[in-house]
């Protein structure tokens, strides 16, 4: 039977780390594939634990046990994190992203993937301890980056609904009430899409009041689950929170000044 | 200045081409960042580009030139996109998933990160080579599975909506026919989301008599950009399709039988 480089088995178990996040994956797999003593699996992983740890592109994990295995959980630096708010806030001032209303024009940036991959990984790294059974968003431009968050976390995305579709079955609704507007709005979910008492983390393109998060924290309860945190790309420090206290953001905006710019800062928590 | 050993840039490599599919790498990036020759981390990429076409995991390639450098296109072997295909057959044929109406319940398979990232590299395989400018879908289902396409190939994701929203500015909107309702329906973009003169492939969850997709192309003529092709997730075979007919498919749904089963296959191109 073939036999590989240790070069060659680095490659390949980087590559199949990295796109399993957080999943636990035995060792044996390894072994199987490259007719290898667990043994030298082990030295392969030594290298890729330390190179990844060295350089903070994530780290590897060993979970011991029948069930054990590795997994690869996602990070950035400090500095690095700092740096993608920084960038993202100069990609958001341009003039040019204000449209009637004052409202920033940002959908290009919530469906861009190799900004919302960083996003994600940022997002999701403030969740990794948390053991979360499902990222939960609403349609629709917090879709992709929910999805790498859940992706991330090794976990089921599910979104929320605007109305109910005929392609989800029974649905579950309930009204909420915007936190900025104060208009009645509806949400559902299907009752397919969550087992009860889960533990759940939100994940928004944009916090205002934090209405819709509350209107989530209703509509779990009556799926007898938890909401443990909230992560937003952007946070609009301008409305006080008067719903919401405890969530993450990526970037701060302060409005509009009177010039026409748009006040945007790396939030606090990556300053 | 601190020096790598060739498993460590292997593996950091590695970690950077998968997480940047289609987007073509300096080697001076990696010279800097390892303090390494250009020949050494040529080496080094051979290696890398020698085990993934072996294990058939997608490819590297050299592009030459001042503005050339390496890049990871992903791919899958014909073995495992069946073994894929077969497999979410099985999942979909769970009788739990007949819902009023016959329809199948699928939104959980659309928001599974595992399932999607595997999908996505399938579909995006089929147009690897056709210089894509825009990965375009209509919400909200197959956002992520769009969305993955669109990481793979290197590109922006479009979507669609149903209507119009004051985030959007403006928006030119169109009015279609659903093909198996028989319906008028609406889908809108904002006008800043496309360049003119571009070419785009559209992504779905499911196709059927192919009203959505020729929705897509009335709607992309308003922005002068061309569709150059269709993948769906699910093809629905029962239905004629009368309106598209060059599209791929990972599965086929051939509707449900009198003993109340789905019938589901791999898609003919993966046969």
């Amino acid at each position: 039977m073939e036999k590989f480089s240790r070069n060659q088995r680095v490659a390949t178990i980087t590559k199949i780390l990295i796109e399993n996040p957080n999943k636990v994956i035995n060792l044996n797999n390894f072994t199987d594939m490259f007719n290898a003593a667990k043994s030298t699996i082990s030295e392969d992983l030594v290298v890729i634990k330390d190179i990844l740890m060295k350089l903070s592109m994530g780290r590897v994990e060993t979970i011991s046990g029948a069930a054990g295995g590795v997994k690869y959980i996602c990070g950035l630096s400090g500095e690095k994190i700092k740096e993608f708010a920084e960038r993202l806030c100069i990609i958001l001032k341009n003039r040019e992203r204000i449209i009637p209303g004052n409202f920033l024009y940002m959908t290009d940036i919530m469906f861009n993937p190799q900004i919302i991959h960083t996003a994600g990984v940022i997002l999701a790294s403030a969740f990794n301890d948390k053991n979360v059974d499902y990222v939960v968003t609403v349609e629709t431009k917090g879709i992709p980056l929910a999805y790498e968050v859940a992706k991330m976390l090794g976990v089921q995305l599910v979104v929320v609904r605007r109305e109910t579709k005929v392609t989800e079955g029974s649905t579950l609704s309930i009204n909420y009430v915007s936190g900025s507007t104060g208009r009645i709005q509806t949400m559902s979910l299907s009752k397919k899409a969550m087992n009860k008492g889960s533990k759940c983390i939100f994940i928004d393109d944009f916090m205002k009041a934090g209405g819709t998060a509350m209107g989530i924290i209703d509509l779990l309860k009556e799926f007898e689950s938890e909401l443990l945190g909230i992560g937003v790309l952007i946070d609009n420090v301008e409305t006080p929170k008067k719903l919401v206290e405890d969530y993450v953001s990526i970037v701060d905006f302060k409005g509009i000044d009177e010039k026409g710019e748009a006040l945007l800062f790396p939030s606090e928590m990556f300053k």
